[in-house]
């Protein structure tokens, strides 16, 4: 049975997945690198950005499950970039240059919907504007069989959560206070853990990770 | 010289540090006893009951170090008791029955001053409207050149983290969603993590102990 993946989603000790003020240089804000920290030194962050070496411990075996068995990525319009409302341009194809680590299909969230763009490697952006549900039905045809990824941001994730959409949770806390941006933690969460089987460990990088799945 | 130190202060994933509705047969309302389960079968916990026994693991170790080196205690009246605004009677002295377990003075901030009462065992409950500054100066008196704890809830420990008063921070974070109640995390907080060394640790309780130590 094809699951339903989050995978490597960092909040803030206050529980915020990405700060305030995003823009062209600062996908996460006035966050900035603080969120993702623990994940730049790994192999796995490496490799998506086709560079050799990298730290192999629990950060990065942790890490590196997020690729495995996934057919297709599901995304909000801010994870895909820093423009709102009307496309201006159809120049924009996301942070990740011409080769993205996605290497699968993945449908970005939209009021505002475009032209598919394929992109180097396997990935091809198309843009939907449709329920979670909807958008899960599209991702999994799409999928072949293989598991479907919610990529992000907080909102993209706190609704497939709300609408008990997710199989499998990877969330990891970064013992920062950020203050503002835009949290998961809203709305529609309460007694989230009584789906789920917990797990909680702490890598000596100082983040916790917490894996949620269904049993 | 005389820390200020918050020991044991749970908080849900969310951040909330108690439920909502809270009342006499519910101290932290709707989040019932699962902010603080992973502490009722420690050692420490039991000693506080005048009872024998209970674990003595790592959730043990880290909640038995909030009495040592303490000469008083500041907690807000949510903590002390259920009643809002000014006081019907003084018979409420307390959940903690004749003989509470602080063995110390007591500093109950509120709106509403009552006289002092004295209770077995050496612990006193004064009561006192004053900002978080003057309450600690109050206490440190009081204290006689022993450690200053702040007992909670969350928006006392807020305010005292706000004002820079807090030298010591145990937080212990709770793998629940409680969705409503009091935050620890609303506003003021933004880059607290600068002042503190910070240090993680998940138990097998599935609780994660953090230690934010003023260097």
């Amino acid at each position: 049975m094809s699951r339903v993946r989050v995978h490597n989603f960092s909040v803030s000790l206050d529980g915020y997945g990405t700060g305030e003020g995003q823009s062209l240089d600062t996908p996460f804000g006035h966050a900035g690198g603080r969120l993702t920290e623990w994940f730049f030194g790994t192999r796995t962050f490496r490799a998506m950005q086709g560079k050799d070496g990298g730290a192999t411990g629990a950060d990065d075996a942790l890490a590196g499950t997020w690729g495995d068995g996934i057919g297709a990525e599901i995304m909000g319009r801010n994870k895909f970039g820093p423009q709102r409302g009307p496309w201006e341009d159809h120049e924009w194809t996301g942070w990740w240059g011409p080769n993205p680590p996605f290497h699968t299909p993945v449908f970005v969230l939209t009021h505002h919907p475009r032209p598919s763009v394929e992109m180097e490697g396997g990935t091809t952006f198309h843009f939907l504007d449709a329920t979670p549900q909807e958008a899960l039905r599209r991702a999994r045809e799409a999928a072949g069989g293989l598991d479907v990824r919610i990529g992000g941001g907080p909102s993209t994730i706190r609704q497939f959560l709300a609408a008990d959409l997710i199989d499998h949770l990877h969330l990891v806390i970064v013992p920062i206070v950020l203050g503002r941006g835009e949290r998961l933690w809203d709305d529609g969460l309460e007694g989230l853990e009584d789906r789920f089987e917990v797990e909680s460990v702490t890598t000596p990088s100082g983040v916790t990770h917490l894996t949620f799945t269904r049993p």
